[in-house]
């Protein structure tokens, strides 16, 4: 946790927030419980809620509190654990000392949620609500706003904690650079372990083994394939071949549960083949424009259109692609080879708040486009300092896309299926790095790691 | 996954069962979906249900089946992904392929469940179904019946389930016996790497590197502690130090999520203390008479009962209790060292089917003891050929649990509180194994690994 006073300034700025917004009433912020894997106590690893995090900073399961934006104050609703839970947990502390390293003074059972709630449904107060994305919470959301269905989330809360979440602090930004480089460890680790006859989970097991001795565990499920084209791979069971590339997608959490979220692309071998370089040059080529084009108040819209306009070049100059480029990526046909967004924002989470509304987070309540490739850009706004999100252009060779398109005969114009029909096969790499925006510019997070083909096979020396 | 021929033979095996008891109607198998971590889309590892696993094999989210009773068929509901999932996740075997490895020839999208549920419901035929322990399928449940609460569980599909997967078949055996030689693997790590100056994260992480590389990752979370008298202390931030004795409690699962679940007591030096040592031989010679208590129709709780006699025999040779050592365990003095049960049912979960309820799985039925200690017995009932389950008596030193029995006067005939002062602080150890009755014995799982002291110490040579 940090200090309790960043927990009650946190607090106050979303009061504030709210109270110009004209908003009264209470807000209502539901904790994690613990999360059942094949039966009730046996569980996942606990994850807090990240918005709960925020604002009180308790990592414990079964955490409710209120904010009561009319008399000013917040409560911590949970219950003290008796002794035949300390027989199986240990000695805990209790919930009044908890909620004074958040800076909350009131404390109450956890079942006096329910009686606060009614009784302010009772004196027609408005109880303001999140989305829940976690089953249990929607459960208890019904239950206790007495609802047959999940109660829709509040406009203004949400934004307010948008706004607010988006922007990092120092200290924020000095806990996100050790999960970064924790991450690099990861990543350092991954690539110069490879060696054909391996498999894909000796590799992610090995990852993983960092992340939890440096940190609380993943930020996210590790990708670590030779099938890097699919984008979110989690299949772990192949084995490593001379002439293979392999993708690393990987990060770990802070002790304070802040993400890293890095990318590495490295041969089997102990250096790329002709191909593989000719691929990784466009990507590193993709990548570096787009980091050379963050800058404050700079929509990451026009940072994805840079990115996507390196790619359809450099896949032009490979003979893949033909014609305008320029036309060719706002008809979208780059999306062939690149079908995901440029960048995310990061945080408490790896797509930072993700479950509060993309709409919110990533376009500031503008709506999406649905064109294919273009759909997937998680972040367009224009970026603030403090602001922390990924940089992560990549070329994908996805064989049934292809195919698909060709026989549908889309952007026949722009694409050469012929071409691309020999370099299908040559799977996926992607580069990825985490990016802050400053007062007059941006600043990559971490330490040095091998970014360049040579810097790459360096390490796998 | 088994050959297809298994699962048809088990669903056959249960509609015989449920036949012979007079049950009409459908059995309804919901398979699990994905967990949300803290977000939607950042999910936990995805493990399938184990009742699924047990009758269908498939393991895949967003399943479920049923099995007419009356029509003898069964039928798989899921859909077919499209190709903009194939770009996340890649080719997928279509849901007609994937019930055929489980010979079932009959399919439907994952819609038509909540349509075959309202025609049985319209034409009075019973829904049979199992006790959900996941939100989400809470929720599934209480929409596809129609209900405002989880509707009860079928009694007669429990106790079905129950009594096929508490006998394990060869090749259910042949597959444990992988997940245990995992398990082996990973203590031997464990207790190799611990020195001085560790922390506990670092053996933690380093065993799960191993279960992840080795099989599909954890069967449960690990404990890996120099407090081990917390009976499931998760926290792993303590620095080993010279004099610590280390509790290592954690298993694999196989690749078709078959349980391991080993415990092995060591110290962090190269050698016990003299204490420890004392310790350790109460232990183990608990251990050894409660595996040599097991047989074929033996009572579970009657193994118990030698380890708790043991064990309190033990103790009032270090002076720690007093008295007859009989009429102690039956007043549950011995508790206050032995607070839990000496095994569970172990299989596709690691407290195998806990959550169709523990009164049908280790009770047969049969109410339970409130008695401290005996009340966290898992398993009582009589042993039978193919069962399998963990033998795990241990010794812990609770001093919040000794100080409130001693504040509270209990068993003062029985516990000497002056002496048990002077051992507070020592901790707690397990030794534990998996063990299978056979057709006229029993049998422990899995490769040789130390238990005894001197064995111990050869490997922390």
């Amino acid at each position: 946790m940090f200090a309790p006073a960043t927990y009650a300034a946190r607090r106050r700025t979303l009061l504030d927030t709210m109270t110009r917004l004209g908003e009264h009433g209470l807000l209502l912020f539901l904790g994690n419980d613990e999360s059942p894997c094949n039966y009730a106590d046996n569980t996942y690893p606990f994850r807090q809620d990240s918005t709960f995090l925020y604002y009180f900073g308790i990592d414990h399961a079964g955490f409710a509190a209120v904010v009561d934006l009319d008399e000013g104050h917040a409560t911590v609703y949970a219950d003290d654990i008796g002794i035949d839970a300390i027989v199986w947990m240990g000695p805990q502390p209790s919930v009044r000392d908890l909620a004074a390293t958040a800076a909350v003074d009131r404390t109450a059972p956890a079942a006096a949620l329910a009686d606060s709630m009614t009784a302010a449904r009772a004196s027609g107060r408005r109880v303001h609500v999140l989305p829940p994305y976690r089953a249990e919470n929607m459960i208890r959301l019904m239950t206790l706003l007495d609802r047959r269905r999940v109660p829709e989330a509040s406009v203004p809360f949400i934004r307010s904690v948008v706004e607010q979440r988006a922007v990092k602090s120092a200290e924020e930004l000095a806990d996100m650079e050790t999960a970064v480089d924790l991450t690099i460890d990861m990543h350092l680790a991954g690539m110069r372990m490879a060696r054909p006859g391996m498999r894909e989970a000796d590799i992610a097991a090995r990852v993983t083994e960092i992340a939890l001795a440096g940190g609380v565990g993943l930020s996210f499920p590790v990708i670590a394939t030779i099938h890097g084209e699919t984008l979110h791979n989690h299949f772990h069971g192949n084995v490593l071949a001379s002439g293979d590339v392999f993708l690393l997608d990987c990060g770990a959490e802070s002790h304070r549960h802040y993400a890293g979220d890095l990318s590495s692309t490295f041969p089997v071998d102990r250096t790329f083949t002709s191909q593989q370089k000719d691929i990784y040059r466009v990507v590193l080529d993709a990548h570096l424009a787009a980091v050379a084009a963050v800058a404050p108040h700079v929509p990451m819209r026009e940072v994805h259109r840079t990115a996507c306009r390196r790619i359809a070049e450099g896949m032009k100059s490979l003979g893949l692609m033909t014609g305008d480029m320029g036309e060719a990526v706002e008809a979208g046909a780059h999306a062939l080879f690149f079908q995901c967004g440029t960048g995310h924002m990061l945080g408490l989470d790896v797509h930072d708040m993700e479950d509060l509304g993309e709409v919110y987070v990533g376009y500031d309540g503008e709506a999406k486009s649905t064109q294919f490739g273009l759909k997937s850009l998680r972040l367009a706004r224009p970026l603030l300092p403090g602001f922390v999100f990924t940089i992560e252009p990549g070329v994908y060779f996805i064989p049934e896309l292809a195919h698909r398109w060709k026989a549908e005969g889309r952007f026949t114009d722009f694409v050469n299926y012929a071409e691309v029909e020999r370099w299908l096969g040559a799977g996926g790499m992607r580069i990825e790095e985490n990016v802050t925006i400053t007062a007059d510019g941006s600043r990559i997070l971490g330490k040095w790691r091998p970014r360049t083909i040579e810097e790459v096979e360096a390490e796998r020396g």
